[in-house]
């Protein structure tokens, strides 16, 4: 009967009833025994409505200035699922991200947490106290600025929480029920995952499945803290992140490959610079051009030089946002290394299938093209890593493609789900 | 060219237009040399939405959690804000009540300050930021839980903030050009007041004028910290409430009695004990059965005494949403004092005529009687004080009752004004 940490998304306190149904369940847990130490997004659309209202007042939000207007969106949530819990007749106190311990970096709206110091959520659980506090925010060391932490912020303060806390394991409420084969609004005869390794679920975040990011991933494989991830709605068993599978299977398989899933990412462009000199220190320029501008990229491949001229093409994938940054920044740089030309495409789409034991079943990788060559799919680019193997197509082909891997790697279910995905990242 | 701390209230920052309105001001005041700390209040119905939300989630919101709750209004306003400045050219960082230092008590809802220690305010200051700080708020000494001012709360942080760091003046920034002799909404011959003392603008406060709260200028008066209510539409000089007439009148007319305004309220209601026996106590009991229900009563009358019965009527007014707490009390200490009945009555208003000189000219009274008498109107309770004399009538004579006064101490002005009279309160 130790600690959880549960972490809401927005989608689950999105009103009123939202937040006495999410009320509801952490009453429950601490009925069976538990100490409660729960995380919470801002409700609904709020961050959105914010978001827009600093649109108006300015084209460049100051970034300190913006996490102050940000964080007011969890500052209301939690309150009201305080008195929630109060009405129910448990005792409990909201704590914002500062007052939490969440110490982080001073780089504003994507701050990354450096140390988690909970003095004041472990004295709150001590008094009896379910401890509710906000996601996504931080207070910066030196400065004593708010911060907030980005994309993935409330789940990574949730696994960041529940890591300072020694907690049995960080529950991630949601708005479906659990980590799918696919998107089961593209295959609708995907399969929830009972349990996955840390190492694939990074794979298959990474790769385009919204249910949890890398980022968070990343923390609670490095403090081997179980995530489940399961709906706030249904409250059914969703699935567990861990090292350990609970339910090994025994003997036989184990030098089988597992695929885990088919993940799928349209949110990408591609850039092509044409005519790099094929010679030492160029791509390590090109690149050195996209990292200085804060640009991620993500996938890269530069094709064998054609060696009667003496020039190679270097390819990569970007998110679509940060698309015209990096092409000024390429621009820039353009006298200096003396390629030809950019091309720029941001019609594409990204297929992953991940799973363990990949490399080493060569059948693996012949079954995922074959499945993509008999659905008229053409691929564009190949990345592999030791448990994934990802490839570029146009983005009109992924549900198809996506459809055709998972029904080749008998990951469909005898049954259609009705299942949708949603959630706003945060 | 000192320092200036301006106060805006919800309905000078209701949207992004009248944010940015306000950013302008802001920055001119700074263009003229001025080092400048802003007290923001929420957005126009910010307050009001999310005291719903609490009320749709629990009967009876815990006031840690209520205060946490309001408080993110502020961070929206405030943060905002500080973006408009930043977009015209000037540095500007906010600041919510527990990092601007604003310490108090820890009464959640209606704390006091009991301490203001504005070192980041100060540095911000000096780092040429114009300082934006969340009015209505702090955080509490010992606990170190964010908690709410109560009515008034973001006049109160402004003129707790320019008495710590020694302002000029405090300019309370509002909807209407300044402090009236009367409600304009009631009498449209009432006049700007250019200045008024302390002592009076303190007994319109008390006596139903909205512009300012007692609670403010009680302050403002202990540390000698001028305040200039104005209007943040029309940008005209208002009212300047200080100790001291900066356009003192030359000679003659300092024994002349100086009529500042007539005030009125219709928010009371009136208590009267009936059959009170008439000896030493009764009344001490009565009164402390009242203070501790946490009632704040305003006028008290106790009648003479019938000698043949040796039993006394006390009648007391006081705020209508405090009226059944008041009988409640009254009810549970019957049989120890051995009163009759209670009558309450919530159907009354109260008129209230403050100037200097008053008590040492007798004509004012019976000119304000007289007033009255004319206009048909029944007095039913009086209550005088140095600068003030109050009367209860029946809440419908009211407006009829304030026009005859106004008029009979020549305060018309010759022109119709035409201004219209909000805010929040807050």
């Amino acid at each position: 009967m130790g600690l959880v940490v549960q972490k809401y998304g927005g989608s689950s306190v999105a009103d009123a009833e939202g937040i006495k149904r999410v009320a509801r369940r952490i009453v429950d847990t601490r009925k069976a025994g538990h100490e409660v130490v729960v995380v919470v997004s801002a409700m609904g659309d709020t961050t959105d409505e914010l978001i827009e209202l600093a649109e108006q007042v300015t084209p460049i939000p100051s970034g300190r200035e913006f996490d102050m207007l940000l964080t007011a969106g969890e500052r209301i949530s939690m309150a009201l699922l305080a008195m929630a819990i109060k009405t129910l007749g448990f005792d409990a106190q909201s704590f914002t991200g500062s007052q939490a311990g969440v110490i982080t970096d001073a780089t504003h709206n994507k701050a990354r947490i450096i140390d988690v110091t909970p003095g004041r959520i472990r004295s709150a659980l001590d008094e009896g106290n379910v401890a509710i506090v906000a996601g996504f925010q931080g207070v910066s060391q030196v400065s004593k600025d708010i911060t907030t932490l980005g994309r993935g912020g409330s789940d990574t303060t949730a696994v960041a929480l529940a890591a300072a806390l020694g907690a049995e394991v960080c529950e991630i409420y949601t708005d479906v029920d659990g980590v799918f084969t696919a998107d089961p609004r593209v295959v609708k005869k995907a399969r929830k995952i009972d349990w996955i390794a840390f190492e694939d679920m990074l794979e298959l975040a990474s790769s385009g499945s919204k249910v949890l990011l890398d980022r968070c991933v990343e923390y609670a494989r490095r403090y081997n803290i179980p995530i489940h991830v399961r709906s706030s709605f249904s409250g059914l068993p969703g699935t567990i992140v861990s090292n350990d599978n609970p339910n090994k299977p025994e003997g036989g398989e184990m030098e089988q490959a597992i695929i885990s899933g088919v993940a799928h990412d349209t949110s990408e462009a591609k850039i092509t610079v044409v005519g790099v000199p094929d010679k030492p220190g160029e791509a390590a320029r090109i690149f050195r051009a996209i990292a200085d501008a804060e640009v991620n990229i993500d996938m890269v491949v530069q094709n064998v030089s054609a060696t009667s001229t003496g020039l190679t093409d270097i390819t990569f994938t970007l998110p679509k946002t940060e698309g015209q940054k990096a092409i000024d920044a390429l621009n820039r740089v353009q006298d200096g290394i003396g390629y030809e030309s950019l091309r720029y495409d941001d019609a594409i789409g990204k297929i992953s299938l991940v799973g363990a034991g990949m490399r080493s079943n060569p059948g693996v990788t012949a079954t995922f093209f074959e499945a993509l060559s008999e659905a008229g799919v053409n691929i564009e680019l190949i990345s592999t890593s030791e448990i994934r193997i990802s490839v570029v197509t146009r983005a009109e082909d992924v549900p198809e493609a996506v459809r055709a891997v998972h029904t080749a790697f008998g990951l469909d279910s005898d049954t259609d789900e009705a299942v949708v995905y949603g959630g706003t990242g945060r």
